[in-house]
């Protein structure tokens, strides 16, 4: 069974972390490929962020859909 | 290794059936055994909810940690 993609996008921010730890790691490895993107150095993934429907980081897109995790900063204040 | 305990809250809502069958299926049964509670049903356990930081459903309790999942409802409504 190919694995399902799983993107974790966060900025760095200590409610990010702690999502990434313990969320984004809690996956099943058996049925996700997680990729954590830090979306204050990887600036060129923001439209891609965006376009999944996050509006706050942490957030995890699954399956196409996006689900904000806790609240760590808005997209606005990602972009700065 | 003894498996860690997850408790996922939610109450019925659309945006909690999502987050269930995204979020909370998506953990490494290896690792953590899941435990779906619907708090308009076990409204007796309103109050560990609120002990573990849930502040609005779904949330995700792990290592004593709450996670809320985008957002549902608020606990206030949860207790109507």
């Amino acid at each position: 069974m190919a694995k399902e993609k799983a993107v974790f996008y966060h900025a760095g921010c200590p409610v990010c972390v702690a999502a990434e730890q313990q969320v984004a790691r809690a996956l099943d490895p058996a049925r996700y490929e997680v990729e954590v993107v830090h979306l204050g150095e990887a600036r060129e993934r923001i439209p891609e962020a965006e376009n999944a429907g996050v509006a706050s980081v942490p957030a995890l897109v699954l399956a196409g859909q996006a689900f904000h995790v806790n609240f760590g900063a808005s997209m606005a204040d990602v972009k700065g």
